[in-house]
């Protein structure tokens, strides 16, 4: 099989992922997925929070398998609106909330996502904002 | 066993899918099942979402399971209606937004669903649609 | 996300295996996926049994997994040898039986599988083998 | 939380394993667990098999559960042996073979384990111990 993301592409965006999160002082769980949101590397900083293994590693999924952000999905599956009930099917592998981002190479291909979890969600996307901007694919 | 829909109709159903989702730029996953909710036919068309390969199939076993297309669902289940929260029952595998849709024989037997997913809850509903009308059953 | 395998491709496998199936008289449950163990396309063939329905999925997936067919994990998994007790990992998803066909794009990079299930294994494999002379990638 | 390991040891076992992966030419799916199990870090090297991301990280919780090396579990699960059966347990998250390794720290307290996988059982063996020479607790 081969990949749309390296290993070493994926080491790089945890590392700017790492940086971020040490500079707002939280701890963070940084999951790295390929285009079929295969786990390519994962990284639980010190002390951080152990729901953020899991719900990294969804976020990412989640932003794969919707080919977007997982904040761009919060107003599509409130009470009434398009896709409220969602998160409920594909085995409860879907996060509905913000923390994982679309990574694409530079033709516009999907090439994976980022996904961290252990602060707010505005944090959590930060540092995976930061691992994006670190992506060159 | 003997299955109410054959994998010729359902092949038509999808053929019939497929260009209705040509025609509105969409591609997407579509799920035909029996009266049983069994997988007869499936396709992922080519750049389509993943998320659509689980929740076209969900949404095709949804319709046969209330006996009602997929969209109909929707006011039932929201807070405060009388099916709240049913999405999380059954293992996960209900769909409670558009896109599932119901096949009837011509006297009205159910004969099974057709599901689709990838794009916008309208658009997949409209491509199930475009289904259910190549089905002579 | 692009595959490297269409959906044309695929129905022609797919097109490939029910001429096969035909032939020997079992109707069969067809599964192919990408290189990644995505679904692209599935045909259950009219009175095959509903348990191939799920195994013939899980043995594409099993042999994209393995990067091989799933005949060859068959001494693997036996008492007492190297593999014994794979099948109990995955979430059940393992298949490791014949049935599961490797499929390879003419440089040797893996494109996907086929997987069949209803008759015994060796008609699955036969069947499946069919498939594979169809992929040309 | 504190970890018996720190996010720093488990990248350095995670550097070993891949020297010796790439010394023997097989690109593997490296796993470090905690003295709980929980998933610290995580590594597919490029070209690896997919099978062997859950694999991994289910052989390093299975070190970290017996407290042993997978490998010791191998006879005890043959049928007729003791623990015949016992990979069924568990959610199907035990892996009964080699490729998982125990860490100890210098005073014999447990600080997690090493999980390896997508060679064969004494490839995945010998690139984990590298991981726990690699060690220092």
């Amino acid at each position: 099989m081969s990949r749309n993301i390296t290993l070493e592409q994926a080491e790089n965006i945890i590392e700017a992922c790492k940086v971020e999160a040490n500079s707002i002082g939280q701890p963070m769980n940084i999951a790295v997925v390929d285009d079929s949101a295969n786990l390519v590397a994962f990284v639980a900083m010190d002390d951080t929070k152990l729901i953020g293994a899991d719900i990294s590693q969804k976020k990412a999924l989640t932003a794969v398998y919707f080919q977007t952000d997982t904040r761009e999905l919060v107003p599509l599956v409130q009470p009434g609106a398009a896709l409220y009930g969602i998160e409920s099917t594909t085995g409860g592998r879907l996060v509905v909330f913000a923390g994982g981002v679309l990574l694409r190479t530079s033709d516009g291909t999907i090439a994976g996502a980022v996904g961290v979890s252990a602060g707010t969600v505005d944090e959590d996307h930060q540092v995976a904002e930061a691992g994006r901007k670190a992506f060159v694919g």
